[in-house]
């Protein structure tokens, strides 16, 4: 019995601070490493992988839109030979930091905008799936679990990390409920920390309408950008090896 | 008896072109291809490195400093680890172009005034072969004949291609005439190719102010931005090949 | 029986050369000139601008989304605070260089995908239009004939140009028939410069199912891209001075 | 006897926040506003022109190098046309947001490398001034005390505000000691404070050689990066006032 934490790292740009990296590397087992498009530059990346190195944590990509201003969040009529294009060139330029400290890319997780729209759109997962094909070295894809870019990973026989999300509802469906909606935020930890059980060790969870569903979690997503968040993963992880779970990436 | 012939490439970037690609490929025999920085985006770049794998032409990552506005020519106070961030990141990003397209990277060359600055600055070329030594594969870096990169590199062991430019002028001390001075361009074809003839065959050049020098003549810098120039790149190519020169990359 | 002609200028960038604006200027009354953001530099805006002046042609803004690498043509989700902002920042830009010359800002054109969604969105046009009531100088809106952005413009006595295209065909709704059916395009010069009488003299448009439909024909967009646009530009405006019209700006 | 008190502001960017701009404008009494180039973006622009109006603090425009990634700290290679363009641009883009609070745009004050050099270049401090002539309405240039941007603007009778630093060592030529070398630093408050007083009332400072010499004092550059910058300001402003100085702008 075994998971992965990953967190979104490697955020902060020039001379602006995001995150709280350090603190919340303690934490996780993977990283999702900014490219310099929504968020991170030469330098932090350079310093990001190399904190993860000295940590333990895996490395991964994490391409965004080019969209600095609206951090990667906003949606952009992409074509899948941008999207492919766009996730080569970051992704690549991330590998040269891993080559330079010497560890392996793990896996690529699209950000934000790039994420939303790539996990419902089979073309676009179709065109980021041709390049991570192309890069090959076994780079998993890190999706949202029961996604459209799941199932298309998965037919292609290209690794794939499914996440979930510890502190979201779920609904009925798979996805996640709206941020607008009742039921789409868990604030508890205990709570969080039940349903992230149920998640890994029966492989479902409860969604906003009541049914029990099939989930599969491979990877949970937390967050370390303020200390509340930075605890909430903290004592999320030791609650998970309280109960018996082996928290871990997929390279060690 | 050979010499390689190079030429910076894919600086076209979104709706604007830029360059004469297609038509300066069947000529030259490496590829100077930017990187996103001071021109070209991860679409052109993915078609420049296709175009020249078609062509058989070596590919080389061409980063520059992050100016597009100025074209990458303008002069930057860049630290030597800002220097060295810089190039891994737009050369890990091409690198991953070459992947995709099944090409090795055969050089690294940097553009403009990165370049300019990189010659002559001991810190500043330190970094950068620090980048290319963690990159590894033997990737070679292309330098201006007999410069401090030049010197750094070969102190090294790091591959270097020393290269010349046809269509100038040179100082007694193996630098090139300024743009502003008397000298400073040969325009005339015959007279370029003597030049060159005699760079490769017998290792020297006449410098401006009447000496002979010793230079070494790996590649010959050549252009193709309009007709004229690709007119002139096509005829030094044939009347070195008439003269029995190989004219050749260093992959082949 | 008046009309305006106008024209996107000022669309180069940096060391990229984008358009025929001298040769356009000579037959358009009203040019668009782009902001810096989708297209265009400082530099080039000053040229521009000066240039608008040399030839008596009425200077207008021509504000993009943050987005040079697509050229402002790619949709984003945009806020209609995030509108606003990005409209006002560009139009004063621009009116800097409107101020260097001593030339007033005719008016404002939204660019590319910028254009088709606030010609549509009622939030945004709403947006778009308290910024230009903000700005005051009696500065124009320029939208689509008989859109939301003109009717909305209207409503609030903002100062409207509708534009019409003389080289697209309509539908019955008075919208642009899509690039991709039958009937997008109007390639004919003497078709394009009967359409555009009709519209000027009659206020109507024959659309593509055949129905005659009222619009209001305030200026006609030309292009300026290469030889033949300039050319038919040329052409149409000496069609429509010979058939009785004055082709003048609104603030001549 | 009256000084002004001026800070740098909404050098946030996008989801990036930079400085405690709201605690800072209850101290100073000018603001120099980030205009979207070295930091700052449109809807940053539109809040912090807001936030000065509501604190009746008078609005600079700050504009800065083309280089986010760099906070337009580093030198470039920028032509006089260049420079004139860029402040033109960006002092244009703030004016449209002073409109649409209903301020009048106070000065311009150049940012990190371009002040700099600016205030050390004739040339470039020419064709700065050249464009502050050309966008008129009185607006001032903000520059070091005594420098040369200061001489030229007087001599063509352009408005300045010579500024001071409140935290920093003066050598005998009314230069500041550079950061490197001892004596850079006032960092107690009351040796700052004493400073001031002889500044503005004496005219005269104490250089870091033990000389007295003339110095304008208009404007103390202050600072809001931090709690212990805010509160060296607000105590500094109290000490200033508590000394029988009045503390203000040049608009009130």
């Amino acid at each position: 019995m075994r998971v992965d934490m990953n967190s979104d790292l490697g955020e902060s740009f020039g001379a602006y601070t995001l995150g709280m990296d350090e603190a919340v590397l303690s934490h996780v087992t993977s990283a999702n490493v900014a490219c310099g498009w929504h968020a991170g530059d030469p330098l932090i990346m350079a310093k990001t992988v190399a904190l993860c190195k000295a940590k333990g944590v895996a490395v991964g990509a994490h391409p965004g839109y080019p969209d600095l201003m609206g951090f990667g969040r906003r949606k952009m009529t992409v074509t899948p030979a941008e999207a492919k294009a766009y996730m080569l060139y970051q992704v690549g330029a991330l590998q040269a930091f891993c080559k330079e400290a010497g560890v392996p890319l793990q896996h690529v997780k699209l950000h934000g905008a790039f994420y939303n729209t790539a996990c419902v759109d089979p073309k676009l997962a179709t065109a980021v799936l041709d390049g991570i094909e192309a890069l090959g070295d076994g780079i998993a894809i890190m999706a949202l679990s029961g996604s459209v870019m799941v199932q298309l990973a998965k037919e292609r026989n290209i690794p794939v990390i499914q996440e979930v999300f510890a502190d979201r509802g779920y609904t009925a469906k798979g996805t996640l409920v709206p941020r607008s909606e009742p039921g789409a935020f868990v604030k508890d930890l205990q709570e969080a920390l039940a349903r992230i059980l149920q998640m890994v060790k029966e492989g479902t969870v409860v969604a906003n309408t009541g049914e029990t569903i099939p989930i599969v979690a491979d990877s949970i997503c937390v967050h370390g950008d303020n200390p509340e968040a930075v605890s909430f993963t903290k004592e999320l992880r030791e609650g998970l090896e309280k109960a018996g779970l082996t928290v871990a990436n997929f390279i060690g």
